[in-house]
């Protein structure tokens, strides 16, 4: 398969925001025409398209849509920025947007994201020794951040310099984001993975298996608290408990000046339907890690430690 | 639904063992007439009948069939002990029934087996404090101890004191005992419950939700180390974490005298096909919780604590 383009995931054509349809995957390479916001806020909470960085791309590319159709842009703010409600990047996009409504703007907005990922994923890749066995959850590819990807982007940097011997990938539960998408992209960039249940991830540890864990991030408080998918803070008190470095790769548009701490970051509840359709079930999309289980964050402006309060870059964009 | 008979779970007619189908629940409640020792040898292969108790159970009952058939026991020992590496209880049985290959005393093999299940589920009961929210994994129910349930049975004999107020079950990837057998059996007993992703565990923890977690076990080391299902390590130090006191209640036919430490317990590696078809996946159907992590061990005889060396019985049947 040849690299994933940024443009095969989300893009702008006259009339519509075309996305590659994320829940197909890996069965099939199906493209969305999403011609109205409407058509386009639920394609993002139904995770047509999923990952904070791509989510909020698509979100500008929205607008611009809507504004080319002289639309109500204020129902277009409210409809989009409501799709997912822990991901902070679909406010920011779209307050970027409303500034410059135009196409030219939203795909700024994207060729800036896919150069953090570069960045930041340089930077990440040098926190890991030759020979690494890395596990990373969900998908923080390049489908999630509309190229390149950021936890995945750093697996791929280190893989480049040598430094990667193996990839265990967190099939991701309920909806199997690693063992569809992060699997599927892996393979097309040749990186040797295999996938494991998200239970098994600790007996891995325990077994010697791995020697650091990569994963990216929905929303990251002023302290470092950071909202991911759904079990990665299982995976941070494992790592904590067998002395493994968690390492959270993310663009500083998920960096949330608002939030003091996770407390302060809405989690999303999801359909139970996607656990069992038979029986009661919760189902929160996010978790949230406190800060003293991160080794490190890393964002295109470099490595940052704790105190994060003092470390993280200021939460305005470079 | 009405209460789940042990004989409905597994047992022995003129020609055939009888099981009920767990991999068909909850959709359909289907018997399998097995009727050769290859055939239920493959049934425990394939985890029609799962559970370390009720596989001995099955065995037991296979062996007198194959007794009462006047076929080659040694064959039938050695092509049930080996359907399910990890479990102890297989060997077991099956040693039990050498002496004696008859029906009757593979039911009063079936019979002291549930027996053990409400005196140690009575045991575990006591430990739990009032308004008791639990957490459990897998499936320890009568469906895998073939009657009552070990730590599911421990659940209900809390829930008719009046101690539980709530269970999260972990659905239990990859073959989901959690969200179809143990739900459906919390269904049948009127328990209030809810199904989690295995990863969202440690989040309820966080969230002060949880006030015990309550396992069974598949094999247990003469140190405490607990081999079960995969994920249960994971709870384990998630519970460590957050110091909340785990429990495995299991019956001493799961104790393994040979056993010093769980490194000597083999981990049945299954098809990762179990996991995903498409990618390479690597897929134990089992972890080992060391001791030290481990609040206490319940069976029939009581409440064991570390040091499990000195606490746990001697490893003779009562």
């Amino acid at each position: 398969m040849a690299e994933l383009e940024p443009t095969r995931i989300v893009r702008l054509e006259e009339d519509a925001v075309v996305i590659l349809d994320q829940r197909r995957l890996p069965d099939e390479e199906v493209e969305l025409r999403l011609r109205s916001t409407d058509e386009l806020a639920d394609a993002i909470t139904e995770l047509a398209i999923r990952g904070a960085p791509a989510i909020g791309i698509a979100a500008a590319y929205g607008y611009a849509l809507a504004a080319a159709k002289a639309e109500n842009l204020e129902y277009a703010y409210e409809r989009l920025v409501a799709a997912r409600p822990t991901a902070v990047n679909l406010r920011w996009a779209l307050d970027e947007m409303c500034g410059d409504p135009t196409p030219a703007r939203a795909r700024a907005i994207h060729d800036a994201e896919v150069e953090r990922c570069r960045r930041m994923a340089g930077h990440a890749a040098g926190l890991l020794a030759p020979e690494s066995r890395v596990l990373t959850h969900c998908n923080a590819g390049g489908l999630a951040t509309g190229g390149y990807g950021s936890a995945l982007g750093a697996v791929r940097a280190a893989w480049e310099r040598g430094l990667v011997a193996h990839v265990w990938v967190g099939e991701t539960r309920p909806l199997l984001q690693g063992a569809r998408l992060t699997a599927w992209e892996l393979e097309s960039l040749g990186i040797p993975f295999a996938v494991i249940a998200d239970s098994a991830a600790a007996a891995a540890m325990a077994a010697g298996e791995v020697d650091a864990v990569v994963t990216g991030a929905d929303r990251i408080a002023a302290n470092g608290d950071t909202a991911n998918k759904i079990g990665t803070y299982t995976l941070a008190v494992a790592a904590h408990h067998h002395g493994i470095p968690l390492y959270v790769v993310a663009p500083t548009s998920t960096l949330d000046p608002i939030a003091a701490t996770g407390a302060d970051i809405p989690i999303e509840q999801r359909d139970s339907a996607e656990i069992t359709t038979r029986f009661a079930a919760r189902n929160p999309a996010f978790d949230i890690t406190p800060a003293e289980l991160i080794s490190a964050i890393v964002t295109e402006q470099g490595v940052h430690r704790a105190p994060y309060e003092v470390s993280l870059p200021a939460m305005v964009r470079a």
